[in-house]
């Protein structure tokens, strides 16, 4: 008896999608070949390494000796942080408390050597105060750092503006913009930021690999030094195969962007709807401009990780919280941020888009019975 | 009028094997899942992962828990060898000259840190004195790192007897076992190192993953903090493809170590001894003990950049020094430490388990015609 799964926790992980994986596949079932090898082999590797690069470079309307290739979203996060706040000679930097792990993990280890963080709050719809922010500017600040759009709530940040004030402060501006992808524009000219992360698994690539942008002429420190790869700034052998299924599954998600964000807002407000009008006492986190994929609400109440194991059991993936703090159902330091929901109560349910009305209407059956029982017990 | 190639650059890098590409597959082509998600798609990933982990683990005779997964071989260097270092209180560091450049980088990171760095040279085989590897150890070593086997000349390094007078000292030992993997035992309590870094695609795993092995208890400081994956000394979701991909392949290549050994050694000495009786001025670098797999030949007067492109005509494919110095054929600083040749003039030649005996007799048909004809001209 095996029981139809509905996944509705695309926010932690996309499969691979099918062009990414067609891509990949001469790289994984063919001969041996090392880019940096200067024969046949390496400079065949090398033009296939390059051109991924290219086509991930036109989606992100950058040149492509601006794209280095990591081993993943959190690593990018790390090397532009750590990396561009080391090449300058401020002591400052200035983040907000509604960040990825990744992003106030790597403040962390700017504080460990002597820096001094600003975190700022945002108020109870998870948006930033403009205001606060350029006044949170200092002379010795070397970097800010606002994530696109958040991992658990989908807030979207006024990037554009933040670079902008960094910039007349003479401060690097770099934005995680790995919960975005696949959804909002990635014109990196048009958001003006220094630079910006991705994480290839989020929208439909492989895991264990990830890019940031850089723009040209910005100094960096290098997290992995030593080969030389990727102009100095990711040293390691190239991993081909991932930078080519990165590029397929980058332009697969944004060849079809307007048809599946206006399909996914669509089942997530009718989600949403529904499950206001069923569930007495409950209400959606954050608020627009926001994710059209993804939606986080709190029942008073109901914690979310008993609420989560209980629609498993019931064959539906949803997340309390985001994936991205290992296996642990901690309080969201998201929905703290916001101080007008229990951190423990909000659960994450976010679409695809190939996720069907018949999974929603589903899971629009299933929640409010689980909410009522776990509020009874 | 296709050209059968002769691959002979395994050191670069090994084709993933099949055995890898098939544990891969299902988290390839199968449906979303994040090994930190708490719900069933999450559990079986990580159920998946830790399998991997534990048979990793088997093959290094350690515990599961001291397995970190990185995104390859540089990464593991630079995380062991910032990270081990950043933990303890001592502000020197102890290298050799013929460390791979990731070492090397790792190191000139530290020093731009403010550590002190000592980088003792070898003899003209390619030795480290361990004598003087002793005198060079003060109260204030942090950190010793020496490579268990050169990728270059394949020289072997008397790792456990250097780990023991680290620790005599208090300095942590690191060693870069990426060349020796799929060759050189890997237990790591007969080596007695407090790490040991790896690279799944030099023993046929996938690009773009690594480990790192750390002894238990040995505090880590990590380069990509965030989520708290890999018990908080590696953030970033977990790349369960990989891992399955690097427990098979590694697996595969100890399985048939011996009779691996046996072959590659035989045919190795075969082109070896073939090549210095029919071409004059010629000499191999480095001398025993030493890898099986590799030979580093000197051809007096004739650049490597050159012989290796004309060998690449030919349909061999070898490589002029490393290809871990991105697609730059500069000097070998592992061939000038040695003293003995000119660094221009050094080519690696690198067999696999499947290297056949026609191969290496076409080899020692072409290069020693090759070799005359570059020196005429």
């Amino acid at each position: 008896m095996t029981q139809t799964r509905i996944y509705l926790d695309y926010a932690a992980t996309v499969p691979l999608r099918v062009q990414a994986l067609e891509a990949m596949r001469p790289f994984l079932e063919g001969p041996a070949y090392n880019a940096s090898s200067l024969h046949r082999e390496g400079r065949a590797a090398r033009a296939a390494l390059e051109e991924a690069r290219e086509r991930i470079a036109r989606v992100l309307r950058s040149k492509r000796s601006e794209i280095v290739f990591t081993g993943g979203g959190s690593e990018s996060d790390a090397l532009a942080i750590v990396g561009l706040a080391a090449a300058r000679s401020g002591k400052h930097v200035l983040s907000c408390a509604t960040e990825h792990a990744a992003v106030l993990g790597a403040m962390n280890a700017l504080a460990e050597r002597g820096y001094e963080i600003t975190t700022l709050s945002v108020d109870r719809h998870g948006a930033l105060d403009v205001d606060a922010f350029a006044a949170a500017m200092r002379d010795d600040t070397a970097l800010a750092t606002v994530m696109y759009a958040n991992n658990e709530i989908g807030t979207i940040a006024p990037i554009e503006r933040l670079a902008e004030i960094s910039h007349e402060r003479n401060a690097a501006f770099h934005t995680d913009a790995i919960a975005a992808a696949g959804w909002l524009p990635l014109d990196v000219g048009a958001l003006r930021v220094d630079s910006l992360a991705l994480a290839a698994h989020k929208f439909g690539g492989p895991k264990g690999f990830g890019l940031l942008y850089v723009r040209e002429g910005t100094p960096l420190v290098p997290l992995v030094p030593g080969g030389g790869q990727e102009r100095g700034r990711r040293a390691g052998t190239e991993d081909v195969a991932a930078a080519t299924g990165t590029a397929a599954a980058l332009e697969a998600a944004y060849a079809e962007v307007e048809r599946s964000t206006e399909h996914v807002r669509r089942l997530r407000d009718r989600l949403e709807r529904g499950l206001l009008a069923k569930v007495p006492l409950s209400r959606v986190n954050g608020s627009e401009p926001r994710l059209p994929d993804l939606t986080n609400l709190s029942f008073s109440g109901v914690r979310a990780d008993l609420l989560a194991a209980r629609l498993d059991l019931e064959g539906i993936a949803v997340s309390p919280g985001s994936a991205c703090t290992s296996g642990v159902a901690a309080p969201s330091h998201v929905i703290a941020a916001l101080g007008t929901a229990d951190p423990s109560a909000a659960i994450r349910i976010s679409l695809a888009p190939w996720t069907t009305e018949i999974e929603i209407d589903r899971v629009l059956q299933v929640i409010p019975n689980a909410v009522s029982e776990l509020r009874r017990t």
